[in-house]
């Protein structure tokens, strides 16, 4: 860490400052500029509170030289880890197709759209029982019943399930499900990661609207320092001004996550763009960028859907793009 | 709810729009224009997904005719809601200053700031023993310890105290504190909004990072619809472009917030800013934009914080900007 | 256009408000929900000031029915526009890999990078000669003499020549350019776009940092109102809260751009990023997305480049790039 | 400037490195943590090119020690800056309130504004000849004789007038003007900022849409480097995801740009918002926030305004926003 010091700093300020971080075990290496002085902190400064002295009179800035998070880091982990989903690999070359309805609205619909998905080459099937809602009007999900018929719709056509936590108090129900999703709210619940750091199940960690990639990563570290090592990265979209879409798919992420960490990173274009008929253009970006998995909401009758219908594809929408996605990533592989 | 019908939309899909809208319980309005068609919807549009219409092939937009939030809405609610903090009243013209150190760190720390900013005229005592934290290795509080000595404080000044809870689990440890805070991260935190509304005391709701006032208010919403009416609002600073201070404080949300809902709406200028030079104008500047209280950030010792120091004021500066504020109240009353 | 009004509007002044329209050549179709009243505007009312209208104390909203501008829309032309660029076609079907440095330094310089694009594949040429700076200090580009050069460059190797013009003032000197390019700073310079109407050039327009996409169709609709049809669209990043990248490249601009107007967009995932290793995998996503062309920065020794170096591709990295970007294309369009 | 490097640079392309930049007359100081190695550069390292510089594979982040801006700089000019806006001091202590109308309209219409702002304490008069207009079929000014008819205004009130310019080639039609605004559209038009920099008018520089402060002051160093150092700085909100006024007020920019610079900092609440009614909230909490003036929009008969009339205040409602703007201003002064 880099702590530069405004040009009219006094000394005696600078000295207290020097003290206080050699109290917490640092060394100090100063660099004189020609109208400003640097501190360099040597040392594990992962502890030094970076915003307090950010704030301090005396200091213009503070420059981190390393991230703040180390086991999601791929400088601590240069292989890319490959998440094994109930069977099903993700990362590290594996690509996975993850498809089914916003919400389970019953055991007929989830299995009928599960055996849709399948037929059409989907790895995993996806569907909300607890459902995130704006405004407490609206349906929010089945609930136990929900992740009841996710469970029929497994035992019909062999894939996994990808489903959302939203409440740690719901934990025991989720014993059964594959792979849990922190919803983009919830990416900051830190006491709801630290618990999910403690079970040995596939997290699927979705970015927040207005988070940052150092940010995203932290919350992954949540999981991570608490001994579950099984996290895929999911960018879905931040807020912006731009208010054609719903949200802005930053794609770039795609491409800066892998370079600084280990972990898979997957694309929801449906979520990102509330908008059915971009999601086949944008599944295809995000493929082209190299994402190692797409979360696409597939749901048979797309007007009659409890929520979100505005972004599902139907089954024959879904085949068409998983072909070409394919067809893509082979083509961006070779 | 106004919906407008693309210009190439089939006549037989507007026919399958119309019977699926009437089927919900409306009657509709055809409102043809030169080039286009719009359809109104008469009688209770809130349980309409507007997110599947938008999305639909023959729907160009859907305009909302009124906002999806009821209890919190000033339309149905003309009077300024007063909340009673523990005897202080906050909104309705009573101005509140909350003010306390960022985290309870000891019982004298705790104390002898609750001393120095009730002398300097503060109404309610502020002071975190859970502390949401970006990073997994950042103090997070002294959690059930600094609940103890925040009641230590109160009964050694008779401030109220307001202090965050993170964890729906926690909510037992609550019972004895004055007014409960959700911080910016948890605004979307749908299950532990509706198990506060099913408490009695006063909350003090945050506005997410990323959030519109719409979502805002219908958090609130989630509150008062599970039968807690005790909601005050509070601006701390929004996610932007811009890089010089932490957040962004939009100042314009406080008379917006004022015309869409009775509920109270304070300040928080040491979030929004995190520098300590910019709390004092930005305090005023909230005051005058007509906030009914502040949320301040103070410590005897900010460079010995335990976190977020950088924002925090000396009960010095404290005390001069609490005694510039009631005159520049005065003034903007007047 | 639909104005809703305020559920406490005044009987007297929405008389007022419809005898103001009326007098605007308007007819007035009322539509009275259960709680509140709308107002439907037909005929042309492109004229009517949207934002007057919006702040009128018994309006609530106003909501559009059709976009503001008509030449640029699919609506009123729904073929594809193709530009022809000095013999290249762009759009409507047709691709075009726009190649070069951020800024002509040299005669020997554009020489052999031009060479070097052509061999791999590319359609045009690009070149800054004026060059927009942030800073007065920055080099600001070779002006006429890089003019001059690009010239050469199109000599001898046959390449048409794309490059930005800065000031109306030197319209003149760009009398032999073959497309005008229109950066992002520029995007609202008005006076500039009219000037460019009456020019008989391809304009190659960006979208600017913190445009919307009704904006940027409007600054296209400046030119094509004064005459001039031959426009392409560019998308080169927004900005956003995120910091990893310089800007946010929004593919999903892309096919929306495509749904709203006839015109060709292209995409340039080299400003967007301003990181030399982001921009093979954000050039596969665009042409993944839909796009109709791509604008790449490439420099033989990107860190003598005297600006942006740090997102130039060597040419050996741009011709498996534009082999990539072939298949990909190949794939997507099949 | 520090250049902190990754940690698997390899040693001959840092020696590379250091060699590039002793060739541009630098001192290198090295600095070797545990982990990366970081180089700090000694000298006059305004020319180094940042961008080139982080885009470099072996380099992970550069930090500037000084800001790249000079003649605009607090640091070398510690002083506040006294603007003379035609006999009336703007800064340094000296509060300027601007106001007229958006638009000038006719004759009569801006001298019977001018009167009335006058007579209600406007210290210059604003109104608009050339209008910037997001749509080339809106109303965009009277020009010249909006100009003639300003001047006319100027004569029977005595009040200098502030006018923006958009197109340099009108600049000889301004020579009577008293102060230049250039608007947001038009903050980084650099070409048009040097030609202003080589006046000796004063400069009302408003702050472009999704600039950040940086960005502004090296705009105003545009200007102040050609030779004018008669520069006003003007927050005029900022672009955000909010969606319930136009754009969002960043009043914590007034502290910061006083404490950045010394140039004035005025604000302007009607454009920032763009809703008449939140325009004095703003203009107080502007007020309170250090601000040395306000520019603000005003109408004899809003309704009636060719443009922006929605954010227009009547004369009497500027009357009683102006008395309590002097009552806010001694109160946070004193």
């Amino acid at each position: 860490m880099i702590v530069i010091l405004r040009h009219d700093a006094a000394a005696e300020k600078q000295e207290e400052l020097v003290c206080w971080l050699e109290a917490q075990g640092l060394k100090i290496q100063r660099f004189d500029g020609e109208f400003q002085t640097a501190i360099g902190l040597i040392g594990d400064a992962s502890r030094v509170d970076v915003e307090l002295m950010s704030g301090l009179d005396i200091v213009e800035k503070v420059c981190r030289v390393s991230e703040p998070y180390r086991d999601c880091s791929r400088k601590h982990h240069p292989q890319d880890t490959v998440v094994n989903a109930c069977g099903v690999p993700v990362g590290g070359g594996h690509f996975a197709m993850i498809a089914g309805p916003c919400a389970v609205e019953s055991e007929e619909q989830i299995v009928s759209i599960a055996r849709a998905v399948k037929a059409a080459g989907a790895d995993l099937l996806r569907g909300g029982a607890f459902k995130p809602r704006t405004s407490p009007y609206d349906f929010s999900g089945l609930k136990a019943e929900g992740l009841k018929y996710l469970r029929v719709a497994r035992e019909e056509t062999g894939l996994p399930i990808v489903t959302e936590l939203m409440d740690i108090r719901d934990l025991e129900l989720f014993e059964d499900i594959d792979v849990i999703q922190v919803g983009a709210r919830n990416m900051q619940n830190f006491d709801l990661l630290r618990e999910l750091g403690k079970t040995r199940k596939p997290i699927l960690l979705k970015r927040g609207l207005a988070n940052t990639l150092r940010e995203l990563l932290l919350s992954a570290e949540y999981i991570m320092a608490s001994g579950n090592e099984q996290v895929i990265l999911c960018e879905r979209g931040i807020r912006t001004f731009s208010d054609y879409t719903r949200n802005t798919l930053d794609l770039s992420a795609v491409p800066m996550l892998h370079e600084l960490s280990h972990l898979p990173v997957i694309v929801d274009p449906s979520h990102a763009t509330g908008i059915a008929r971009l999601v086949s253009p944008m599944a295809l970006a995000g493929t082209a960028a190299g994402a190692d998995g797409l979360m696409i909401e597939v749901h048979n009758d797309p007007m009659k859907a409890r929520c979100d219908g505005a972004q599902a594809l139907t089954p024959q929408a879904f085949a068409v793009l998983a072909d070409k996605v394919r067809r893509v990533r082979e083509t961006v592989m070779a």
